[in-house]
Order: C-alpha cells, then structure tokens, then sequence
C-alpha cells in the first residue's frame, strides 16, 4: 500500500524508517516526493493540499495527524472521503499531563502564588480538600475519559458534560443542552475538551461563564474558536471568573500585544497541551491501515454529521 | 483527660468544638486558658512555652501541629518527654497534590513557557513521554511514598532515596550516603521531602547538584535549612539545574530583597506545599489520645536520636 505523508519533516522520517522496518508491505511518501499518484490511497496530513481526488484519484482516506480534524474545510472534501483523527496514547497522555497540571495549579490558588511571587509577597492561603473541588469536564471523548480518571485518584469532586449520555464511574454525568445549566452550575473548574463544530464555536462566552460558581476557573484546552476572548477578560474583572489557563486561542499565535498574555489571572501556552508523540503514533497509525486492509473501520473515523 | 492546644486560635476553637462532641471525656484548653496546670496531660503546640515540666508538671507528652517537629528545640525538652509530630491524611493530600503539579509543571515546561508569557512569545517545545522522565523522591516517609504513589499513576520512571532501607512497589529504592550518588544521577526532577535533622541540613548544595544530569530540576517541599540559597543560584545559573520549584526557605518569610523572587527559573510559593487540615487533623489528633489511653505507641513518635 502505498500512503503519502505532508506535515512535519521530521516525523515523517522518522514514521517512513518505522514503518520500513515494522510494515515493509506499506510505503510512505514524504510530500512532496509522492510516488506513482495513482497508487496513493492514504493522505496523512495536518492541511491537505487542494483538489484531492483529482491529484489522487484512488485515494480511500485522509487520516489528520492530530486530534482534531476541525482544520479541514470538510464541506470541500468529497462527501464520501473517510476523514480520520490521530487517537494515540502519547497525544492523550499529553492531555491528561496539562488537565492535571492546570486542575492542581487552580485548585491549589497558583496563579495567585504565582502573582505574588513577582510582587515578593509572602502569604499564605488556606487550602480546600479536593473532595470539595468540584472538577467538570466538557467532551467525554477518548481525552476527557483519561483526564477524568486521573482526576479522581486526586481525590477531586468529577463531572462530565457530553452532547449524548455517556457513564462513567466516578463521575456524574450530564449531556446535552438540558442538563448544562445543572453541570455548569456545579463546575467550581471547568475543563473544556471539546471539538470544534458549528455548536461548540464562540460556547466560552458570556453567558456561559455566569452559570459557573462566581469565582470558578477554567482550563481551555479544546479549540481556540470555543472561547470568546472580550467575555472572558470580562468575567475575569468582574470576579465571576477567578482565573484561567488557555492553551489554544483564536488566531493562534496570539499578537503579543494582545491583553491574554499580560493579564495576572490568566496562565497561557502555546497550543502545547497535547502533541502528536511521534513513536506512539505511528504504531497507532499503523494498527488503523491495518484495519482499513482488514475491511474494519477505522479508529477516529469522524461523522460529518456532527463535524467530529 | 486535660490537653492545651497553643496554635491558631480559629483551628483551636473547631477542634474544641469536634472534641467536645465526639469525646467528651477529653477536654481541650485554648491557651492562654489552661485550667488546672497540674491536670494537663499532652501539650499540642506549634512552638511550646518555656520551662514545660516547671509549668505543667504532669505533661504526658508533647504534639506538634504540623508535619515536623524541627521548630522544637529537642535539646531543652526533657529527654524522656516523647515528641510526636503530626500524620494526618489532609497533610499528606496536600503534600501530593503539591509534588504533582510541581513534577508535572517542570516536566511539560511550564517554568518556561510562563516566562514566554511575559515575553508574547508564543513558542512549543517538544514534549517527553513521562515514562523516560526520571523522578526521584528524597525522604520515604509518609509523604513521600503518597507522592511517589501518585507519580506512578501518571507513568513517570520514579525513584526514592531514605536514610534507612525501604521496599516500594514500582520505586527504584535507595539509601544512605552510599547510594546517594547513584540516586542523584537518575534523577532528572529531584523531589526533596526530607525532615530536618544535623544531616539534611545544608545538603541541597553545589556538591548534590553537581551530581543531578546536567539540567535537571529540583522541588523543594522539605525544610528551609536544607537548602543552599547561593549555591542554587549558582546551578540555575550555570544551566547545571533547569529550574525549581521553592516552598521553604531559611529565613521564612524571604525578604523581598531576595533573588528567588525574581529569578525567572525559580517558581516560589510560601510554604503553602501541605497545611494540616482542621478536620482531618483532630480526628487523627483523637485517634492517638486513644492509643495513649490503650497504652499504645503514638502514631508519628520522634526517635530523638535521628532527629525525626
């Protein structure tokens, strides 16, 4: 089988000689090297170049390299092209790894410490068991299950919100548009998890902030569209919201003259809250391929009904 | 049974109050009130009076509301008067939930990417799976194994290091000065939770950091005394240490003079790692009563000789 790689060079060589070695029956191409163009049945790629099928007429999918697939203009895509997300362990540890890192920072007051350090101010805060911490997470999906399951052993209060039911031990559910008032309302943290689609742009807004606790705090790791940046400088003034950690905004990179970066109670990095880890991937990567020879589906296979 | 509580007098009145319900057979004085010296059986103090045996001839025994007992000075206590320091589970929560967002914060960067927060720049940095991150935890005791327990959990290679031999499941084990070496070349997030004692103290100094891996990083939730200000300094400086993570410090308050707090490879909080907390601490509190009822060792005894 022959697949055609356009992203990063680096992981591309690196996924070329893995696979050499693990799957000789499969060869990548690393754009913009790319074979016989007939025989390409695999595009695997962060933006697809222009006028797909009739570049690669034989093409059966295209596999994204990251979680998201939201960064394909999927309405210009032959409606009937499989489109696939990255699902691997090392992009989900990731995630898990920043949710935990930012749920502790904001449930043990460290933006505010961190504060305080530049202004040399010695002095302490009490301290909340977090059994009382109510911790909310937005998007069940592979990610927000891992980042829930860490959570408690953490000993925090959890709950999740999702577009349909979902259960989960551990964890009181709620789904859809009826039940987030009632998880909103006791979300003292709110971690947002979820894809980019037409319902979830511009959903960090306002009106979704003053259902919070006043004083909650929010971890914005999902797409950068979701969050309406006035609304939260907002919230945060007011004192409805009392800190936030973003990693992914609109546009990304952020201008540097933008009021995130200086703000005291925002805490802001550089879209980094979960990479594509390139050993774990490809592994991933291939155990999909093999499936597709298998006549399986494969495992990220988005709906384009509800654009995730 | 008569005790004097000379702490917080806010945590004094709550324990009284859970006391006076849950034994009402033991009854809690509020320094200054002290009822009839001559009764007084225990003393929980943070810092004691002077002259306890002339003052309370009968004093069983001394407690310490927090972690340690290094504030006491063990010389002008009598000998025979056993020293018992505070185990309670709020302590040992606090202690872990500290340890992981330091562990997690220096192992994704964050030092730094703060840092790039104050400069707009938006920048990532490549990410390391947690497994090939070498952590290592000075001090096995009770918070130390709760924080190597919750380290396991996110996948990081964890090792400790004690003065006495320990076994711990799925801990790389070392101890004494004879494995100290070995220890500190494996340990790229040095974690010291160590008691102070004549041996710890000074022992965060140029000669230890030179034996970290070169750029390695150092959490700091022990004691203040065991750490050399100049000398870590020195080590961010020369790259030899990456960052740090600083809860204690000798003095504490740091004067606002201080480089620490504006050093922009140190994160520094005021002692805020693990705080006793009310609640649980009384009822641990009661359940070593108990056990000096029944005649039984009290949970958290000092040996004099060691200093812990």
């Amino acid at each position: 089988m022959q697949i055609l790689y356009k992203s990063d060079p680096q992981r591309g060589a690196l996924w070329q000689q893995w696979l050499a070695q693990h799957a000789p029956d499969i060869q990548l191409h690393l754009w913009p090297e790319s074979g016989n163009p007939h025989e390409i049945e695999m595009l695997i790629a962060w933006q697809p170049p222009e006028r797909l099928m009739e570049t690669w007429p034989n093409l059966k999918a295209l596999l994204s390299v990251g979680a998201g697939a939201d960064q394909f203009d999927l309405a210009a895509l032959p409606p009937d092209l499989p489109v696939v997300r990255m699902i691997e362990p090392g992009l989900t540890q990731g995630m898990v790894e920043y949710v935990t890192f930012a749920v502790l920072g904001l449930h043990r007051d460290m933006v505010r410490y961190l504060q305080q350090q530049r202004e040399a101010q010695w002095l302490a805060h009490s301290v909340r068991p977090a059994a009382t911490r109510r911790v909310g997470v937005m998007g069940l999906g592979e990610l927000g299950q891992a980042a829930l399951r860490q959570l408690a052993t953490l000993g925090f209060d959890c709950a999740g919100w999702s577009r349909t039911p979902r259960q989960l031990d551990g964890v009181a559910c709620f789904h859809g548009d009826g039940q987030l008032s009632a998880f909103l309302a006791r979300s003292d943290i709110l971690v947002c998890l979820l894809p980019l689609t037409a319902e979830t742009r511009g959903l960090l807004n306002r009106d979704l902030f003053s259902q919070l606790p006043p004083g909650a705090a929010l971890v914005q790791a999902g797409r950068g569209a979701q969050l309406h940046h006035a609304d939260l400088l907002a919230a945060l003034d007011s004192g409805q919201l009392g800190a936030a950690v973003i990693d992914v905004t609109d546009p990304e990179p952020l201008p540097p003259s933008h009021p995130f970066w200086r703000h005291p109670a925002i805490w802001l990095t550089p879209h980094i809250a979960s990479q594509t880890q390139n050993e774990s991937a490809v592994a991933a990567l291939l155990e999909n391929l093999r499936r597709y020879q298998r006549g399986e589906p494969m495992i990220g296979l988005i709906d384009r009904a509800r654009g995730y």
